[in-house]
């Protein structure tokens, strides 16, 4: 406790006023991410206002020998930003635009920004930062950057990682290290950004990015369309990417199961289509020109894919308002299983090839191991991103049915790398997966994540024992 | 001399026949590189015909601490790939496509594939492998990996690291690590590929890798352009990145001396412009579309560029021939300098939005420190990457020119460094600039690079000296 309170003492000489919360009820939303299934301790929350600020905390840290988690929005969903006697450092305060290039087409934000502010700022000068997720109201850009951070643009704008041009990165030892550039080519020496991007906090803390920005879309269409099972609606993908292009800005799958969930819990949504389909898709087509003939080539492709047989229906939103209703039905789908009952999670990834196949196998395994369970593969199947969840049978009860996690995990996960896929698509490995990581990769690869993190994190202070275990410290990986 | 003769001899025994070359003129091709700028020595060339051959050669030159350089096509600029007193490993024979997956747009290929050879075998499944640089009918995609190439295809497609998916790599201890995956969504765990992209052989041996393939453009539009200055050029490039987004194939800047010399010395090449112009550049639009109105698009975007005196004049490519003949300009503008004497070459990169400052700038400088030079400033505009080479004044003695090689890189690299750029963009670091590279980085990324090497390399015996120095067997970085 002595050590505690020399820390604190050291750490409130060194920050500016305010900056360290230590009252239980400023800690408590620190100590959980947002499914509550993790519960760890904060030593304090730590709230710093500059980069210069983050490396004087991360240096007294390690002189007391002190782990350290950072917290963006904390809306992770792997249990990877839970605290386990750590300070936490809150990178809110570090909310500001640091560069706007609208030349360049980049921004420069700092770690604590919100996402949605960084598209707005983005598109208040005409530009667009496409990453675009459920969480974007609350979320922060370095967790994003941290997690490496999907959604819903990726199949036309690629991953968090691709998106980022340059970091600033207090390490291990309280160096700074300042990578912020902003070019599309630099080969000058290795790339030490993709170190951070990604590894959730384990090897250093992202404190401001540069990222992409991109010619906002003037024109859109966007359609709802039925089909009768995954294969269809894969074939239907192959036509759009290989007649769109980049145009294709998004192609998201969702099964019927989940169509009558979102209109059943979520106000405001409407049935876009009058008949009953097994499967269900929005597609969206973009263009940075204002009079793109987006309608046209959506319904060129559509009718071709009716008169070919793949699909049975499909409608194209005839307004602002029917385009951004389809939308609520695919993002209301994680909200919407909740009244169905206890739900076991997937967020998987296969070649996109394999998109189908890996739908209708892995949906057989599950329920012929418990009949009356309800499957609902959804998401971004366009980068081979299913969210493979499983709603309980009506009427099961729900401790019963979460009590099979770990078997339901094993059979999705066991299939999944079959396929050649990864068991973490785009939410992370955190805690809850850290484990099945090293079940399902080889020696080889977890040998190099060690030797990474050992070399730059040789004290185990940054976010110890997530992503991946070395020494003592590991807190537990299952939920407790 | 004998623990060698025991290392061929164990050597010998470790591969199949005919895969040891030690005769002088076998060795040759692969002691220097395409200039001949530096020249070492090889101990051995090997040519192993799988990964687990490349494994036991790492396995037994390790035991004898014996360093490894790893040749492709040997096409380099910067020295990286020459031998002192090392083994080379030829991945010539390990050429073959091992996967084709179209559905996925994917194609995983062994690390000595010739580069066109990639691109033909994507063409012939319909698709597009859009890498693509002057040596792609020499140089072999694990060199294009380990230098994270660029080229002509990066303002649309990105550079080689943004096309790699997945890798195998062998690793300095011999062991080999199957980063094989061919996912566009992949969080589970550390993204190792990004370690050995760029990184120039000094972190490890590429053996395969896995890439995307796009949809091959049906429709091309493209256009040459004459204008006054380059902030004009780099304005229209704004106008055209705005109106025309992801079809902005290729927006490539030349000077009024390249177009000169190109049309001086490449045979085949044709005036395009019948005036007289300061700067050029070719833009090409492409679309997946077979009937995308581009040429309207161009004719569009011209036209309005003429009537804001953006540009003097522009033609477009009314035939495939003529398209091929506005390339040849600016592809034989490298070959087109060698007549007019010594040159002195830099490959830089600033923020887009300082291309044209840059330009003007560095050029002042150049032309005050040496009355008569003759400055080419050409390449990649839209992707902020000037090759800007310095032709010597006519008649002056080329010895007493190239002596001032060093002078004239001061010159140029700290303007690009004051307008935080890249000494280095796409060509890497090798020999040529690995003391430059200390020089204008800061001492923090310097070190993480070292740690990295250490951590990964801990013998030095990979690709020694290149990149980064560590220890004393690091070769001579300037031209011997």
């Amino acid at each position: 406790m002595q050590v505690m309170s020399d820390l604190l003492s050291r750490l409130a000489a060194g920050l500016g006023p305010n900056s360290i919360f230590t009252d239980p009820v400023d800690k408590e939303p620190h100590e959980h991410e947002g499914r509550k299934l993790y519960r760890g301790r904060a030593l304090a929350v730590l709230k710093p206002r500059s980069t210069a600020e983050v490396a004087e905390i991360v240096k007294l840290a390690r002189a007391a020998g002190t782990p350290i988690v950072v917290h963006s929005g904390n809306t992770g969903l792997t249990g990877g930003g839970v605290p386990y006697d750590a300070l936490v450092i809150s990178t809110e305060r570090m909310n500001t635009v640091q560069d706007l290039d609208v030349a360049n087409a980049t921004i420069t934000v700092g770690a604590g920004m919100v996402l949605a502010d960084v598209q707005r700022a983005a598109s208040d000068a005409g530009m667009l930062f496409p990453l675009s997720l459920g969480a974007e109201g609350s979320c922060r850009i370095g967790g994003n950057v941290s997690s490496n951070a999907g959604g819903i643009g990726v199949l036309r704008y690629g991953n968090t990682r691709d998106l980022v041009l340059g970091l600033e990165v207090v390490l291990a030892d309280g160096r700074i290290w300042n990578g912020l550039k902003k070019l599309r080519k630099d080969n000058a020496g290795y790339d030490l950004k993709h170190l951070f991007i990604g590894s959730e906090g384990t090897l250093g803390i992202v404190t401001a990015a540069s990222l992409k920005l991109f010619p906002k879309p003037l024109s859109r269409a966007i359609a709802f369309v039925g089909a009768a099972t995954p294969h269809a609606m894969m074939a239907l993908f192959q036509k759009a990417r290989a007649d769109c292009g980049t145009a294709l800005s998004a192609f998201e799958l969702l099964p019927r199961f989940g169509l009558e969930a979102s209109l059943k819990h979520i106000p405001g949504t409407v049935r876009p289509l009058a008949g009953d389909h097994a499967w269900l898709a929005v597609i969206e087509l973009t263009s940075p020109a204002a009079d793109a003939p987006l309608r046209d080539d959506l319904e060129t492709l559509l009718g071709a894919a009716f008169e070919d047989g793949l699909i049975e229906d499909a409608t194209i939103a005839q307004s602002e308002a029917q385009a951004l209703g389809f939308w609520r039905i695919r993002e209301g789908l994680s909200e919407a299983q909740g009244p169905e009952g206890a739900s076991i999670k997937h967020d998987v990834s296969v070649p996109v090839s394999r998109v189908a196949d890996f739908i209708v196998e892995a949906t057989a395994l599950c329920e012929a191991a418990l009949p009356g369970i309800r499957v609902c593969a959804f998401g971004h199947a366009g980068d081979g991103n299913i969210h493979f969840n499983l709603s309980q049978p009506v009427g099961m009860d729900p401790a019963a049915y979460l009590a099979e996690w770990h078997h339901f995990n094993t059979i999705v996960h066991d299939k999944v790398v079959a396929l050649h896929g990864s068991i973490a698509a785009e939410h992370g490995i955190g805690l809850i997966k850290r484990d099945e990581l090293v079940h399902y990769k080889d020696p080889v690869t977890i040998d190099l994540m060690r030797t990474l993190k050992r070399a730059l994190d040789p004290d185990n202070l940054l976010n110890p024992g997530k992503v991946i275990s070395i020494g003592d410290n590991a807190p537990p990986a299952l939920p407790v």
